[in-house]
């Protein structure tokens, strides 16, 4: 089995490319994850975790990496893609919190505020409290094939 | 490398959410794993490996587990959406089993019948002699947003 | 935390089934990798990883099997599918190389050199010379439900 992490980091990149996977691949370099493997999961912050920025994470390059994240892409010129992530984080310690993904072809507040919310109802519905709210997202006007990425990367130390 | 599995279990869940992915939330708790990290595999029983009940999985919280799933959501009122996966035991308990999983917008008998005979069909293609089927599956009809989940957890013991 | 593989091995198949999932799975029986559980991630080669042949990797029966892929199925008779990967390695050894997956309703030409190109822009965006792509596809013409799978499989030596 696979130990539980104990530390996250939100990220979020954007980005023109080529193709689709390669906006993708550029949005996670913009991102700061781009030259790691992305193992996505749904979607659970680890009881007591605690946040870092993602340069003071040591991802080793080409590295098996845990984490949840929203993605959006576009070839519509002109139009709007945005993706954002929320972490609830519970009153609690030794409870998990929750991780929430949300994307759309939107401005960024919109989807922002969605993802919050449904870190709200994620808690309502497990009658757990909730302490505080961490959400980062990112927004992106497509010139030719554009990507947006947000997510919440789990690790150790 | 990660160890291979030696245990599973099936389970299921269904749930109205405000948004999709607050519906397949909803489900999973439903189904006993809504605390984890689900990572999603395609989708093997290792051999020999024991059936348990999910309560008597020791899943940390925040943990990656492995698993196979179907799912399926709908925003239609009155539609009925169905999961179901399916375990093929082979006679050889030396060799590996398969996990089948389908989801539609149906009844569960329908989907349920699929499923198993995708089991059949796999250990045709196999050459492989197939002891038991186990299938589990759930049937829900929309009110304004919902999910159905189905799934075999693997796990260790 | 999961180590990070240091082989890679690159790998295709293609076949009907009488389902969707069933023609994937026979693809990846096809490709070598059909009794294993499939961990997708995105899609990094580990500086200094050395490739092999499918059937000198080790991989357990029923094992977590990381892995990126392209795959793609159809239920149209006759229409030809497509699946292709590409591994960039880097000049500098010390480097992570990319992988990149591609998959269409096209001839398998088409589909190679377009991920081979996905690779380049891929290096060109990271500023890393690139010192060599391997690549693998397969194509299918579809008789009832049919399935491609190009993969490059990581792993440990």
């Amino acid at each position: 089995m696979v130990n539980t992490p104990n530390v996250f980091a939100l990220v979020r990149g954007a980005s023109e490319g080529r193709t689709r996977l390669n906006a993708f691949d550029n949005s996670l370099l913009n991102a700061g994850v781009g030259d790691t493997n992305l193992m996505r999961m749904s979607s659970i912050l680890p009881p007591g975790a605690n946040q870092k920025n993602i340069d003071d994470l040591d991802l080793p390059k080409g590295g098996l990496i845990p984490l949840a994240y929203a993605t959006i892409d576009s070839t519509t010129p002109g139009r709007y893609i945005s993706s954002a992530i929320a972490v609830g984080i519970p009153e609690d310690e030794t409870e998990p919190g929750v991780i929430m993904e949300f994307e759309d072809h939107s401005k960024l507040d919109n989807v922002e505020n969605i993802v919050r919310q449904m870190v709200v109802d994620a808690f309502d519905y497990r009658n757990r409290k909730l302490r505080e709210i961490k959400s980062i997202g990112i927004e992106h006007r497509v010139e030719t094939c554009g990507a947006t990425f947000a997510a919440a990367v789990l690790w150790y130390e």
